[in-house]
């Protein structure tokens, strides 16, 4: 080891998961929206004005912020807005999470959650979910440094009830409560209703998914102001200029596509719906699914191996070697073609 | 304060620079290009397959770090890209600045290098520049955990001899050196013809200034693949998905467009040097400058008085109210038509 390597941070290496670009591929591997954005994006595209590219995009990212807020009712300064929903949410640890006592979030979940951490020195208990993979919101009751879990979980697809999320956030008005709504718009009741009654929540969604803009990167918090501001001041203490101009222009395009976007999130629920039935009649089980992707394993066939089979067929979906998991593949859902084409070489493949 | 205000992590409160949207504003003061990005850059824009952004970006960058690699004549993978140089730095600091001995880097500089040392708890020294603005090089000889310098210098436009540079990375091969190289394209000799000589040598660049690609936030940096390696390890074990599709479409096209870039490149520096001879002839004084920006005084006329009157007139400059520079401004190279109206001003202002 040359010496100027002794002082390299230390990683986990990691390898994005697979990205690969076939013509004839059918890609359900990364929970993508299998529907374009809507078209005012590519109108927004079509006109964008590049020669204010040479200016600095505004900090605030206030046209955005402000779309945002006026769909869902809030006012602009309970939005902050971030390049993807990772980068909101490692920005959240680092600004509400510096107690000594462990944060908590469930042991099967997001795997960034550990990732953000460790990178910010912030010790965690994970609780492990129950039986039927559902978190136990007794296990969140305890004393803590702030609590975080998904709902939708992922990648369980497995929704809680709204009243158990209350419960979970009444239990911890000392602490940061952060919920995690990456897949809300596919199902499950999102804690925005809660927001007047808790000022210690904050809510975390995303364009990825459900706006068909993972391309984009654009996630963003929801909560009330004084969360939102300390989110701002630790952004802007030591990296101001991170929403690029098109995310603002094309992203506040999409926001306002109402009716798009309630008509693609309808399209998904439909196909959910249909995959639900025919994964059931070839025999596999799933907890039920409220995100845009099921969460299931096959009594009768080995997952890694069906996995494998499946890519050969350049059918992609995701595999987790991990315990209590290790036997179920993450599908996302797709187009009902793309599903057909899954469905029937699974029917071709359970009956050899 | 609520209890779960105390978690909140604190930070100097800091107001991003001005960014004032005033129809017959000149803005001088955050040294953008005052030329739109290249015609290419427009046209990729316009022909944007938007349909692609329900897909994530690839992690790699690698169709924008090819066409980085091309032109500076280096291999794929000693390139890595971010979103914008602050990015970049960021990440080189948390990547490569794990020693208990202090960094080095000047005392008027970059802002944001102390930032980024505190958020990563890096410690750090600032050898002072000399009398005239000058980096010491024999102050970095010393031992330390890390060198980073800028190269022209912010907000002073000087710039090092690449040999003085080259003493420094000499004297410095037990830790890795930066290299930010933000204004490289206006001034001065690159450190990138020293890289297949030094491997511990980070080179840092970004579209913000030479590219007028500031709106856009792309950063990069370049050496040995080792170190592109580490950075990218740092990265993807946080935060995969940073640089979003447009970045890298509009990039890539920003890249190609040579011709272009000379010709913007020799139109901001002939500006200057107009600029030079009108300010000489205000009794202005000011260090040599090799960046897009002139950091002047006037032996009679106050910098914060000048400073206040020129916002008046809707004319944008910069003003650090800190030791040894407050009674300078940063003026941004702007175009002869603007520059005209500044020293119009100028000239009314001393008169009176």
């Amino acid at each position: 080891m040359r010496p100027w390597e002794a002082n390299i941070r230390k990683v986990v290496p990691y390898v994005p998961g697979e990205q690969p670009k076939k013509e004839r591929m059918i890609k359900l591997n990364t929970n993508e929206n299998p529907y374009d954005p809507a078209p005012a994006v590519r109108r927004a595209a079509r006109s964008f004005e590049t020669g204010e590219l040479r200016l600095y995009p505004d900090p605030s990212a206030a046209v955005l912020a402000d779309a945002l807020a006026e769909r869902y009712g809030l006012d602009s300064d309970q939005v902050f807005v971030g390049v993807g929903s990772d980068d909101v949410l490692a920005m959240a640890f680092l600004t509400f999470f510096n107690s000594e006592k462990p944060i908590l979030f469930p042991d099967i979940s997001y795997s960034f959650y550990s990732v953000w951490a460790d990178l910010y020195r912030i010790p965690y208990e994970r609780p492990a979910l129950d039986e039927e993979f559902r978190i136990r919101k007794e296990d969140y009751y305890k004393e803590n440094g702030g609590v975080i879990f998904p709902n939708p979980n992922a990648p369980t697809s497995l929704a809680m009830e709204i009243g158990d999320v209350e419960d979970i956030i009444a239990h911890n008005q000392d602490v940061v409560v952060i919920v995690d709504e990456a897949y809300i718009d596919f199902g499950g009741e999102s804690a925005l209703g809660l927001l007047s009654k808790y000022e210690n929540l904050l809510v975390v969604q995303t364009f990825s998914k459900s706006r068909s803009m993972a391309g984009m990167r654009i996630g963003y918090a929801m909560g009330n102001k004084t969360l939102i501001k300390a989110l701002n001041d630790v952004k802007y203490s030591f990296n101001s200029y991170t929403m690029n101009q098109t995310s603002l222009c094309l992203g506040t395009e999409a926001v306002k596509a109402e009716d798009y976007f309630q008509e693609v999130i309808g399209k998904i629920k439909a196909t959910r719906e249909r995959s639900k039935e025919r994964l059931s009649r070839l025999g596999f089980v799933y907890p039920e699914p409220s995100a845009n992707f099921i969460f299931a394993r096959h009594p009768g066939a080995d997952a890694r191996k069906l996995f494998e089979a499946l890519k050969k067929e350049d059918i992609y979906v995701r595999y987790f070697d991990a315990p209590r998991i290790d036997q179920y593949l993450r599908i996302t859902i797709g187009t009902d073609e793309q599903m057909d084409i899954l469905f029937d070489f699974l029917e071709r493949y359970l009956q050899r």
